[in-house]
């Protein structure tokens, strides 16, 4: 039986420092999936990054642009770094996204190198589940002009500079004013974001399908100042009040400096992401075993 | 003008523990209020209890069922448990509630009763801004049978016995199995639950808008059983594995005393809660004054 | 060489519920631990109700008081509850523990069972070190006077019946008033007691040579009524000003039912109790294996 | 009666930043006090930085370290911060110091500037209270050499730069490694410094008398790595082991820059900073004011 997957991109880790053996090992592992797809059926095209940084050559290599423009499925080989990065770009495509991972299993790479052949197969004659995510679009408006414009899958963040005090930071939702916070920054994320940073700063963890970001700060001044679970219809703006060399990061990938007065604001992608997951895969069994939770039950 | 809702119910304290000079006055207010309402074209009936409780007359007195049965508006004088306990027992009727304080305002009594007629004539007359709230149905299940049965307008708490060590809860969603977890106790709360207990325990504040539950561990054994929010449209269910004398609160009203092997499950009601408030109120600014963050701006 | 070490007490698992083919591998272990320690010279006791709940024979059996004055040494073959609850009663009596683990490695008893006589050898002949936990004095005085008193090695906890709402506690140290805390109650913990019940309510680690307690909330209404580490020559007092239900801890082992007026007040014992270790040990190892920090280093 | 301290030194607002009618002001006050403390017997001295700043005359002007050499007593006209800055420096003189706040009571600065002759008498007559407070002596080393060294009476604080991603750390007291940690950065905190950053991150509340630091992370990937208090006679060395941009606060007011490698190690100082207090203070009248702990009582 034929994939149901005609034309399929195949990704490397992205912006990869792999090197030597590694890279080799790396290029083995792609082509090997390669070939598979292929037996499938599929018509296979590199990521042409992965292309040149790997050295890998008999299919055709294309842009981030042309893959979206011409095929179905994209298959990540990394870990979930690798995955976010891809499924941002795709965003605007809704190109599919299914995650192979060579080391620990991640939130969102979640199928296993060894033996990904029997996982893989019944995905591509369309046995999977679907599992779309919620996408931040997020902008730096300054003097009135839109100075900064990126989307982010786990979470827009602004913080101090390094060697500045706190940040102080004005808050407002769909133009209504909240507070005026004082920390060292503040992290806007999204359920898939919810196990990343916004963990660490002391936010919930949230299921994929809430309909929702949560506004953690990191390290408040006001221990009244906890995170927050706001609607994702709802836009968030965040006015740079005092603090020095402040600087808002989406998906920790990308970067803007910012200057008193400058305004972020995060709203909803039009945009989803979709990763496919094997059949019979559920949420909280990734959660359970990623979070270190006893198993118990059995 | 008239006003829109014709049979309008009066609510005084719930379970009040008022007594001497202080219930003369609360009969005060709430006659004054009454009288108020009758100006305003309305008529006028009693909360049974609160009727006998104050002993105030001149106006019918009706039970619960009545009240849902043959009003279109309640409104009740008191804090937000009183307001709670009223929501709870209307869910079903679908009454909407107005509250005024006289005290300190609540997050949903928010109508100061100094100078309540020039808030409430608008609102009567259909100025006013809806704000319907989640419900949560609980049942406890002991060998297949429902044991009991209760809503809740903020939260359901399963704990330990104040005498015995932890408990442990085996944690399901829709059938799926989540964890194990051991603490000293489980709170499911409500977005208007997330200023309250759960709170207290770690979990994040939640727009009233969002359609999730937080569950909530009290001081969990692993420090990564962190509070997750579900989405309301799951089934959560918890198990009681080990733990004596463990019981089940519901908006710390109502209680159920429950054994090893008694499943609680949490889903949302079919009923919502809708509160009124005036033209102009927003959720940030009653959050940002209850939790005194600071009101910066201008 | 001969032992340091005379007269050694040997103790199993103090409150054991173990039973069947554990119960014979368990005195099968105690036999031959005793075995070992004769053959190094040293004069066997066993606890006496370990000798009677494993039926091992062979050995004179005393009871605590005489093992107290009797002794050089204790030997304790279980974990760290068990350690706990010997240390607690040797406390008044100097004795040394050296704690030995069957399964998994405790923060006390550090001595897997596995090759245990090339670790015990050294330590015998003197070569170990000390490490003094402080103890906690605890007493429930009810109209002056004193109804209950119990020593604590991990901490003393006041909490809510299990059915009922918020305690208030009213908390002094050294007579001066500090709080009035509502809470699910309130833990006093030793640096021993810091990797337990209070690190799941919030409290910090404690290196165990730290002169101080930690008083953590459990829960508490008020978000900045955070733990607060306090002088162990402190007296910590707190009083019931109202909750219904209220009880006392003392390591979860023993209890006390309150009463609304009671005081309880703990300060340091005038004993500590000594743990001996193998040379070479140290308490970070000990903390980031059991916290499974990430080894790092090399 | 004549004051107990002959040679006073008087402090405004370190490094002020204040104008206009604001200097006006502080001017007045500052020779409000010198004339009072020169009818109570006092010789009084400026500090040089204040004279300049608000110029103020008739008095002489001292640097730094003549005052340290020359006067029994300082008087600090600021608030916790100027406090802080003027401590730092007599330390190694072990001058006394007594703080008046213009503004909101600080934690250390808690004479009122209203009616403080009332207050100031009787100290300066030897009626007070004595509060030492632990140093911080932090280095930073590099290559085997010391680059950079200094004194903070409130904390040390490594983290990363504002651009870039976690830091990792390598922690270890008195030699012994204790855990890498990738978190946003690390507080070593005093007592003193509890009250400040270190509560933000979430540390606890150290009573000044206790004779250790709590080191906590700030946003920690590893959800178990918690505060944690330290005997303050350990030796910690944080050693740089990836992370851009990284750098080193004292205090919040001095700097260095970090590189890969560098170690950071953290001691106890030998001097200590003494605040004066008048009669009948305690901490946890301060704390409970600051911390807004509901006042109860009666």
């Amino acid at each position: 039986m034929k994939s149901k997957f005609r034309h399929v991109a195949l990704f490397g880790k992205y912006h990869a420092t792999v090197t030597g053996g590694a890279l080799e090992s790396s290029r083995k592992v792609l082509d090997d999936v390669a070939q598979f797809l292929a037996r499938q059926g599929c018509e296979v095209v590199l990521d042409k990054d992965t292309a040149v940084h790997t050295g890998l050559s008999g299919f055709p290599a294309l842009n981030m642009e042309q893959i979206g423009a011409q095929c179905d499925l994209g298959l990540v080989i990394g870990g979930d770094g690798t995955m976010l990065g891809v499924g941002r770009q795709m965003a605007s495509h809704g190109l599919p996204l299914i995650g192979i991972n060579q080391g620990r299993l991640g939130f969102i790479t979640d199928i296993p190198i060894g033996g990904y052949q029997n996982t893989l197969a019944p995905m591509l004659q369309g046995r999977y589940q679907i599992d779309d995510r919620s996408v931040l679009h997020a902008k730096v408006v300054r003097d009135q002009h839109c100075v900064f414009d990126a989307l982010a899958l786990n979470d827009v963040v602004v913080n101090r500079g390094g060697t500045s005090g706190m940040l102080e930071l004005r808050v407002e939702v769909d133009g209504r004013f909240v507070a005026n916070q004082r920390a060292d920054g503040l992290i806007i994320s999204t359920p898939t974001g919810s196990t990343a940073y916004s963990l660490s700063a002391g936010g919930p963890l949230m299921h994929p399908s809430i309909g929702g970001w949560v506004m953690a700060p990191i390290a408040p001044h006001t221990l009244s100042n906890r995170p927050i679970v706001l609607p994702e219809t709802s836009e968030v703006s965040l006015e740079i009040v005092s603090g020095r060399y402040a600087s808002a990061n989406f998906d920790m990938q990308s970067l803007a400096e910012l200057m008193i007065g400058d305004r972020i604001t995060v709203r909803r992608s039009e945009h989803k992401v979709r990763f496919l997951h094997p059949e019979g895969w559920n949420y909280f069994d990734t959660l359970r075993k990623k979070m270190h939770w006893n198993e118990g039950g059995n």
